[in-house]
């Protein structure tokens, strides 16, 4: 029995993992169809998404399969838990990445932002696609330093976040109303997408240290942080 | 041992219902704050939502505690399940009801949006404490009909959000940036509000109808929907 438990929490990881990686590729894609204004491209991420979310669907399924056959109790438990907390916020990174592609289609054939604005959603879908990068290692090495590198990937798109509305309310932003709601909306998107990768990492490092009631406060602070 | 999980998920029905209740509150003060530029109520809702967040945790770890001790099979699985992801779905609207305070005290003294756009924010605002107040309602009493109403009064958010953007796009917009930015951002987050309701409003149908691969699939549709 132990042992089924183990190859199945060996199938929940290869599955997050494997989502996970999806999700790069998704925010890889939507960043450079935003900076390049390629419609196809986010076509293409826009038309994948469905994949990120029926893998989710998939995963959520398994768990609970687990959870009624196998019928784990304490750490057990808690990870199968936490494999459905963690497939909500890799699903919802998808969505994010689609948002983006979603803008880029929106605005075709204009640019989504201005190019004042150009270099630092550049940076900022650089450090998304880094995030999540970083984040479908530590699923799949459960090296915990590397939670530590997602939190400070993070603080650099909060900072670009934070930049952007800077510039955009600064005397020297003239552009039209739909730059800045589109500069506003991108921004958001690129920074709740680097909160979700630190709330998945939170969990594998609380999961891996047991402590729990930390583990959902954290969760719940990145909750009011973040969205 | 049945009699004793009959119990527990009154426990997390009761919970549940104080929670929606809370939310309810929450958005009704960021609401009025909003309109009347009250700092001070604004001020309650951000302190405030802390109490959601516990009660959101405290609602997991019960849910934990259940399935550890009692290990549900089928729908009771499920529905166990289900209030896990209801919490954080009501802990993220009362997340968006702090986010709306917070635009509040970031522009105070200031107005967040120009009086053009008053009507439609006071609208929206009293639209979804009616999504929040119905949802509280639907979880009490598991009147169906009630989800219907949900999903009509979030169809009204949706058509007030979309209008939002039709006037800051409009050539009649000529306001600045700064009241660009808030209107974009307030009108998201009322949006977001009707989704999370919606979204829990789903569960407790499809705990009732028992169609769970629709129900997740739904949930990742609305996930991709409002996110």
């Amino acid at each position: 029995m132990r042992e089924v438990f183990h190859q199945s929490l060996e199938d929940v990881q290869s599955r997050l993992v494997e989502i996970a990686e999806l999700v790069t590729i998704a925010m890889d894609k939507a960043s450079t169809a935003f900076e390049k204004s390629n419609v196809a491209l986010a076509e293409e991420v826009i038309e994948a998404d469905i994949i990120i979310d029926e893998k989710a669907v998939a995963l959520d399924e398994l768990a609970i399969e687990i959870l009624a056959r196998q019928q784990p109790v304490a750490r057990d438990l808690r990870i199968v838990v936490s494999a459905l907390r963690m497939s909500a916020s890799l699903e919802r990174m998808g969505d994010i990445a689609e948002h983006v592609a979603q803008l880029v289609r929106m605005r075709f054939p204009e640019r989504v932002v201005p190019h004042g604005l150009k270099a630092t959603f550049t940076k900022m879908g650089e450090l998304d696609v880094a995030a999540a990068r970083t984040l479908t290692e530590l699923l799949r090495s459960e090296d915990l330093a590397l939670a530590e590198e997602i939190r400070e990937i993070d603080d650099q798109i909060d900072a670009l976040h934070v930049s952007v509305f800077e510039k955009v309310l600064s005397d020297s932003w003239d552009h039209e109303a739909s730059a800045t709601v589109d500069a506003t909306l991108a921004s958001r998107f690129h920074e709740r997408f680097g909160d979700h990768a630190v709330s998945v990492a939170k969990k594998v490092v609380y999961l891996a240290t047991g402590d729990w009631a930390t583990h959902d406060q954290e969760i719940d602070t990145t909750g009011v942080a973040d969205d």
